[in-house]
């Protein structure tokens, strides 16, 4: 049984608690927002499920909410950013704006990002780039979860590529995936729904399959003995090094273990901004892209539509902004214990 | 039977013929040796098997020897260059210069192309970069060939994306591949050696497999039934999309059955480099590269070595360039047809 809440509703909840735990308002705004935008497309994974996991988070100091990202170098049309472990919704914020701001001036920019952790979804930024009319790209990295075939063990990680470009149509065009052949919360959900996995998802290091999800999550956080799979072939693995060349190597920041090795995670982005408007007229473009979805759309062998890849997202997104987002009884129940522990009055 | 040949000997006989037809010295040592690197490196398609089309191109005008590309605009660090239907590889080449000059002055420099054509292989501009210590990126659409799941026809194609990163160890790392499921140049090795299509390489209009390379080429050229497919996940379609809003919408380049519909073809390019110089010092890079080179190689289940991408064709280069060239006694056939016409002694 799901319970209705309506969106606000359970945004000023979320900010009220971290408020409480010392966020300042413009934080507390942001973070909440990352969350709660990720709910109403739909994608549970990352919307207030994660909350708890801040909290805790910031309680312990994994997230350092006092800190700032520091400018390292910004000249021409770079920009290399230390993270310095702060709130990765914050840094991830004044990264996609400097960038920005740079790709005003030289019609391009490019900025490296070290010493990074947990930003939420990264299609959440790309989507602000839209308004600027830019074609917006992100790559990050993380620690190893994905082994190549043949591998003993996992090297690579999911490296999640973000692009976002404005369209004339109601929705952007939105690319936003994992270079494995899932991406660690379709592993979540299903072990969250008692499903198991599918056979091509995840090796041990003999390479028996494993169908667990608990295995397969257990073992990602300790035991290391299971691995997911990149896509079926090398060019995957190959692009998700490249993630890396970009994230790590360009950007000086950690790789395989060593992300996590000393306490601090040292995750790196790229960024990349594109100022569409200097190339030709915005409506132009906006034009030239409709045509392209207009083809993507209307190119199926019945004749039906063929959705693409973020309609779905965006149409859910419409429909519970307007109405309500639907959540697990039991998942409240957890937000009630937040609740009581930080003195937020809740009533859903 | 093979002849062998040395890369020498082969090179000078296709600088003649194209000097013959018209072509400047330079030009002529250029178009030739992206053909001749290409044998060299083991990927024959892309090789002197390509001769005879260039030069059939040339002599009906399809390629305007004479012509030249031209910068449209050249302002901060962004280049848009209108290739004017010249010489792919000559057009490819100063693309290539400019944006490499802009990337030193703004560390970073992107290039859109509009009317361009054939070029020959893309990672040989790629591996030019790496020379000045520079990140390369360079995609290109061309006229529809790939049909995504559950479409009546071919909407995409095969774009290509090439990239190229300076290493301290002999060989780079070299990523240069097709977002279908196979190039079109494995249809026609397939073709040339009398072997059958995998059953998930291409399907008809109603989706039945097409095993036959000779069909799907025939198809490709004229009757349009045969498509080739993409990667198995919309993931793929959704990455080859991206190079089209880069090589079409933003390059003012054309768009699937309109690249070839008027006459001269209207492909488009997108070119990036990065200059590693102005992130760090390039020893450092290096350094850090060959860890991740190292990783890839030594992570094998059964401790042996795992082959990366581009270091099988790196070796056989190495061989090749020393040695010689195993070519086809037929293939020297068509050479010799050649020679006759245009009087260059071959005397293999």
């Amino acid at each position: 049984m799901k319970k209705k809440i309506q969106s606000e509703k359970i945004k000023d909840f979320c900010e009220r608690v971290f408020g409480k735990i010392g966020l300042n308002h413009e934080d507390s705004k942001l973070v909440t927002d990352v969350l709660v935008e990720s709910d109403l497309r739909w994608i549970t994974s990352h919307g207030i499920n994660r909350f708890n996991r801040y909290i805790k988070a910031i309680k312990k100091g994994d997230i350092n909410i006092l800190s700032c990202p520091k400018i390292i170098s910004q000249e021409w049309a770079t920009t290399i950013i230390d993270w310095n472990h702060c709130l990765g919704q914050k840094a991830w914020y004044i990264g996609m704006q400097e960038t920005i701001r740079i790709a005003k001036k030289y019609w391009v920019a490019i900025t490296t990002v070290k010493n990074s952790n947990h930003y939420g979804i990264a299609w959440y930024y790309s989507m602000m780039a839209l308004k600027e009319d830019m074609i917006w790209i992100s790559m990050t990295n993380t620690a190893p979860l994905v082994v190549p075939t043949f591998w003993k063990e996992a090297v690579l990680w999911t490296n999640p590529i973000s692009v976002a470009v404005p369209t004339g149509i109601e929705y952007p065009w939105v690319m936003d995936f994992a270079t494995s052949i899932v991406p660690r919360w379709k592993i979540e959900v299903a072990a969250k729904l008692g499903k198991k996995l599918k056979s091509w998802w995840a090796v041990d290091s003999d390479w028996n399959n494993c169908l667990d999800p608990h295995a397969v999550l257990n073992s990602l956080e300790t035991v290391r003995l299971w691995w997911i799979l990149p896509m079926w072939t090398y060019k995957w693995y190959w692009f998700a090094t490249l993630v890396d060349i970009l994230c790590w190597v360009l950007s000086w920041s950690e790789f395989w273990k060593w992300v996590y090795s000393k306490g601090e995670p040292k995750v790196g982005h790229f960024f990349m901004a594109i100022d569409i408007t200097k190339f030709m007229n915005i409506e132009e473009f906006k034009i030239r892209m409709n045509l392209l979805m207009w083809m993507l759309h209307w190119s199926h062998k019945n004749n039906s539509k063929v959705f693409v890849h973020w309609e779905k997202e965006y149409l859910e997104h419409k429909k519970r902004s307007s109405e309500w987002i639907p959540f697990d009884r039991e998942f409240l129940d957890i937000l009630d214990g937040i609740w009581e522990e930080h003195w937020v009055n809740t009533s859903w």
